[in-house]
């Protein structure tokens, strides 16, 4: 085994990837994890109301351990109603008997994998008869391929076999300690292409070798996302698929951690911090037809609260994103979208600045503004909007991307 | 005076437009209505946070009756702060003593008219210093020009003198009986060409020579905005500018109104919603780069409320409207903007139609649903999203427009 191989193998988790023609195209678009010895994991599912079956089977398995995810793309399994959730049932069946065979053949203590260890993801259109056959044909061949070890590869491969118009495969890894021991975070997500799905489906996976309980995951996923894959908008709209999940293999020993406000989980809670943002940063800047990745910086708040409804108010605004892919450092729709909030703002001491060019300064347009300087600032690819609220010490930034005429097109034209 | 005359004539307002060369043209972009006896009022402003400085004065003068309104475009008087202010104050105390000469030459009774009786509609760009002297200097020009008997051109010129990017003006005209007079209502507005403002400002106008107080006008106007200005959208943005103001200049003599529910002012009420609606749609159909009109119907919902999230979660979704504007009968992003929502949906009785076309039913795709036919429909301009939620039995219907190429061209393009 050479180096290459051992930085990017999590122990415990072995990746395959087929094409099951799903596309009608020779791309993967099939993609099985495999916890040899079961993983614990955490979580977080889209706020729809409207779940796909998927997720509603998701939720509904009561279990500690997880032996298999499956992914698949092009069809989301969504809108299928009870056809749709029995095609999980059945796969989730043949999978873990298939599975349990695995175990018999390779492992010393083999245990019986059941249908409840077994969960999915899935992306793609909405309301499309699910492709159950041509699934449980690959099973076979996803076993078949099973490698105990992984290398970059065959995670660019997984990355790759979950998208869906997605320009380019999101990967991100971060290696820390808790206690002495060396652990590895490894992450894979899909994000927001909106052709061929019905809507902007986010797909998060991310692979631990350390030993966290399913509580602690819990907690460690919830506080992680709230700044990362909680803070990126595209378009403000939702879909029936998001999922985010976690899973450790506990194949790294360590310090037991106990709680997850411990010191010694301080390092992996920043290295999963960065693996997610990383991985959201992609999400958006892959957003279908961007042309600029935009930062919203929105400090002194009273809450947090406050500030993430004045960040997300101008994230989300169609005004704000067409100027900024127009290159106008248009500061009035700034204006509009934090009066439009329901946040008390003190005029008298609104700072606003396009990076580093202050517009508003103490409630007033700067005396030194410069659009000259402001305008160049904006051809820049990436564009920090700065702004300053006074009212309080919380803070907190959102990220997206402008709205481009190339937004209309792949959106307006899908299908046609 | 001919008939035509007469029918666009409302007893007790005069209109006077001018070119105050705001956009350096020769087009109108300053207009005043004068009430020669005072008019009674009631208005409705923007929930924006930070009000422009016009909305700041309107809402500060406490009267019970307004003489003038003037209404300039091109500059916003918005986010101009204490000059800005200033700037309405002088133009209140030159109008008014002007104005009371005027009274003093025409009226039999002449009437001292005070700054607190004129209130101000602005719209335009943000942040630039307000035009006071030019509009000064255009005063007695304005006075000059007052006529005291109106007709259709005139009522033209003034909508047209309102309008920034606007295609179209936008008037509409209803008469109506209460008890056994009849009363006039006419109304004209501007809407959300977002160009040069710097973003979608709705002003909207209406005069009746009906006789009825400012306490009842003020319920007459919320009650019906709710389902009229209330219920359109284009891109979910809300200016510092918004304005709805009705006067009523009591020239028609009739019963007494003493409550807004009283059967006496039931047709003039369904008449102002009429006029109210008329111009709603007028505006969002002039949306920028509108391409088609779009109206979602939410039906059968628990709450009015339930209906109206469900309904401006359709409409301001940018997956919704580019798939409209692509003329795809993309059911799926309807479904997940219902989904977003934080209502609780009966998946079981879900039903969806475009026009006439059942696309869901009993929450299943409908066994003779046609793509062919439904793509047809969708190439019509008037789109209609039918939605049963058979949770109750309230309703709520919003009106929205596509989002086109051209959107995103004219709004990134701006200053350009």
């Amino acid at each position: 085994m050479n180096q290459f191989q051992d930085l990017d193998h999590i122990d415990g988790v072995s990746i395959s990837s087929v094409s099951a023609n799903l596309y009608n195209s020779k791309r993967d678009d099939l993609v099985m994890f495999y916890f040899r010895d079961g993983a614990n994991f955490a979580s977080v599912y889209t706020n729809s109301k409207i779940p796909s079956e998927n997720i509603r089977w998701n939720i509904n398995q009561k279990t500690k351990k997880i032996f298999s995810l499956m992914v698949n793309t092009k069809n989301a399994n969504s809108f299928t109603g009870e056809s749709g959730y029995k095609s999980m049932e059945k796969i989730a069946d043949l999978l873990s008997k298939q599975l349990t065979n695995k175990q018999k053949e390779d492992e010393e203590h083999p245990v019986k994998i059941k249908p409840k260890n077994i969960i999915f993801g899935c992306t793609g259109t909405i309301g499309e008869k699910f492709p159950e056959e041509k699934i449980k044909d690959k099973i076979p061949e996803l076993i078949e391929n099973i490698k105990y070890t992984q290398n970059k590869y065959i995670w660019m491969k997984a990355a790759l076999g979950i998208m869906t118009t997605d320009t380019q495969p999101k990967m991100s890894m971060e290696i820390c300690k808790i206690g002495n021991a060396e652990v590895k975070i490894y992450g894979i997500a899909k994000g927001s292409g909106m052709i061929q799905p019905n809507m902007a489906t986010t797909l998060a996976y991310v692979f631990t070798d350390a030993d966290i309980s399913n509580e602690i995951l819990k907690k460690l996923l919830k506080k992680n996302l709230s700044n990362t894959f909680h803070a990126i908008t595209c378009d403000g709209d939702t879909s029936t698929n998001d999922m985010v999940t976690i899973f450790s293999t506990s194949k790294v020993k360590h310090v037991k951690v106990d709680s997850v406000n411990s010191e010694k989980i301080n390092e992996f809670d920043e290295a999963l911090n960065k693996v997610l943002l990383n991985l959201a940063k992609r999400v958006v800047a892959d957003g279908e037809g961007a042309s600029k990745f935009i930062t919203i910086n929105v400090n002194k708040c009273k809450t947090e609260q406050e500030a993430k409804m004045i960040a997300f108010s101008i994230a989300n605004s169609p005004l704000v994103k067409t100027a900024i892919a127009g290159e106008d450092p248009n500061w009035g729709r700034i204006i509009m979208a934090i009066g439009k909030t329901e946040t008390v703002i003190n005029l008298k001491r609104l700072s606003i600045k396009f990076g580093e060019n202050i517009i508003i300064h103490n409630g007033k347009i700067y005396s030194n503004y410069d659009e000259t300087l402001a305008s160049e600032y904006m051809q820049n690819d990436n564009i920090e909007i700065n702004i300053d609220i006074f009212s309080g010490s919380k803070n907190f930034t959102a990220y997206t991307m402008d709205f481009t005429k190339k937004y209309i097109e792949i959106n307006a034209d899908y299908r046609s």
